[in-house]
């Protein structure tokens, strides 16, 4: 859309257009599927060879990880609880998941279905940092846990959740660990190494892939596959490789890769200033995490006595683009309230996310309307009260 | 491809142009969420709901019907699965599924995946026609049948398969039934109501769709999502919504509805041209099923003494490509020998599919092609014997 301000990367952002000039060919010429055991499948090997090595490079997986190339992240995570309810829960009775309080719907769905199975689970509280940590997780887990499932970056307030410590924690207590770093991945270093955890699971879109994609990286434990199939993806997968869609990803991923240094920078400058100059212009707004460690995109912010809702829409028609939870992510007021936020106030919290597309001018505009509808907002509220 | 004659569209098949077309806007200016309240989701709503409406009048669906998009018929095929063990099995104590000893991969693992689960399954024998009959369905099932599962076009072979017959049996002994409509959709009049089945699932690709696309009816039976998510298709389906991939599948309902016809008449006429032309030049060759009612755009050959891997890639060589199955399909022998034919023909045997982009000249080419392949190797095989 042009002329719009679009501050809700974190749930979409616009596909790259070297991703979408990449996919072009094997929608018309390079048609065929790698299953074909003559040329229209073999010619297509060394592009999908590429692809999957940009997608491991940039995770800095090794060749021994596993990775399943899934149509969202919300598959990959299905995968997971189903493979670790297969492979674990069913052979040694450790029944007990736990996640966080603050989680998305596609984990927390995925694991309460379990409860079907005889599976419980326990969402551990989140601090005043916005985070889980070592003690929160540490009360939460019982002898039967078999997976913590965490976020490396909350999607609405940007904060980054200390994986290290829970990490240990697993190794101490032989309990396996999803992290999901759909919002984390491009955008700080995200080291498969480094984290630790034996699932690691993502969406592209949010790194500028094209949607309908997704994966699950795969590290001493067992997979499973959710979708039933032969051979495709190393009988991990079935269905048809959505080729297209797999070179994508592999652009994004190699473009996602050599930008990292831009979020950290450029984009985290962008949003500092976004804040700064807010702050500055409507001294009312309230900005939640300054102190914590969040991702360099995602700021959330309060504009006291204004209902979020009405804000969006106000924004909204000026065609300035926010978010306040719903759909796939946790209402924001709940997510702040977790952390301890007053119930009036965490009601008046957007969270707005840059890309790396983000304009200089696109900030400041967007201060500026921003301000303006608070005030109308406001002086309406006070007319009304 | 340039130059090469695509005779394997049952594997896959090229992406319709408008389809492409169709999808362009999706990835960059419209790249938004419908899950957004904002203009960005909501501007979205009147393409998806052509979309929506473009595949329900492929497949004459009623609007009470549901529908739910997937990344493709292998997903689909599990969802099902997935739904009838939790709502009928878990609940009734029917456990026991049945298919046809010729389905491919997606079905056949999916269902022994429930095995697990203490669920035991029967694969009805096909007869000399390449099809189950009333009989070997009714010799499978037991008192504990909860759902027959059977393509109504196997895709080696071309060869419809009596649904009608399957129908009736189903409500005589209130068992669930599984269509998969894949080969068919596009080719022969599939309308859900005349089908009478409870779940009918297909993939997209098949009939000039992107890759990455499939769907899942079910009328008359409960369904479950198999990817956990949010609001997202009706809570039937987690993950953000593929907008571009769905925008795709819409335009190529479009065109395959309106194509229908061709399907009936040109190109099966090519395809009994090319039955006709290869038997004067090569006589040799023997032509499966020809007296069953078949698909318009597929046939399956044997050339008597040749090993078919051999063939498919001399032909390969050409730029000529067909299919013996493997990947998601069963191997073509194996579906031969199930009807009945000798180990030594059925090893002999190659499946060729049209589509509505084939022309007349190719086929012509096609039959050049073959029948000097196929002499050359007859000769090289009567040396070495």
């Amino acid at each position: 859309m042009k002329d719009c301000i679009f501050l809700d990367n974190i749930t979409t952002a616009r596909v790259s257009d070297t991703a979408i000039a990449a996919m072009m060919p094997f929608f018309d010429g390079y048609y065929g599927s790698p299953v074909m055991p003559h040329e229209m499948g073999q010619n297509l090997l060394p592009y999908l060879e590429k692809s999957y090595r940009a997608i491991y490079s940039l995770f800095s997986a090794k060749e021994s990880d596993q990775f399943v190339f899934t149509s969202s992240n919300a598959e990959a995570i299905s995968q997971v609880m189903h493979s670790v309810y297969y492979t674990v829960s069913r052979k040694t009775g450790k029944t007990h998941f736990v996640t966080s309080s603050i989680e998305d719907a596609a984990s927390v769905l995925a694991i309460s279905k379990l409860q079907e199975e005889g599976c419980t689970f326990e969402m551990a509280k989140v601090g005043s940092g916005g985070h889980v940590t070592l003690d929160t997780i540490s009360e939460a887990i019982t002898p039967r846990t078999c997976l913590i499932s965490i976020s490396l970056v909350c999607a609405l307030t940007g904060v980054v959740q200390p994986i290290a410590e829970i990490v240990e924690l697993c190794k101490l207590r032989a309990i396996l660990l999803h992290v999901d770093v759909t919002h984390a991945v491009g955008k700080l270093f995200v080291d498969i190494d480094e984290l630790g955890a034996n699932f690691v699971t993502f969406n592209g879109e949010q790194f500028h892939a094209p949607k309908g994609t997704g994966g699950l990286f795969c590290r001493g434990a067992s997979l499973l596959p959710l979708i039933s199939g032969e051979d495709e993806e190393k009988r991990l997968r079935g269905g048809p490789l959505n080729v297209p869609a797999l070179i994508g990803l592999g652009q994004a991923a190699i473009e996602a890769e050599s930008n990292k240094n831009l979020y950290c920078t450029e984009v985290a400058r962008l949003r500092d200033k976004f804040e700064q100059q807010l702050n500055e212009s409507y001294p009312e707004a309230h900005i939640f995490f300054k102190d914590q460690e969040r991702a360099p995109h995602i700021t959330t912010i309060a504009f006291p006595g204004i209902r979020n809702e009405a804000l969006l829409y106000a924004l909204s028609r000026k065609k300035l683009f926010a978010n306040i939870g719903g759909g796939p992510f946790q209402q924001i007021e709940r997510v702040l309230e977790e952390a301890g936020i007053d119930h009036v106030t965490a009601q008046c919290a957007l969270s707005f996310s840059l890309s790396k597309e983000t304009q200089e001018d696109e900030v400041d505009r967007a201060v500026t309307i921003i301000t303006d509808a608070a005030k109308r907002l406001r002086r309406l509220s006070k007319v009304l009260l």
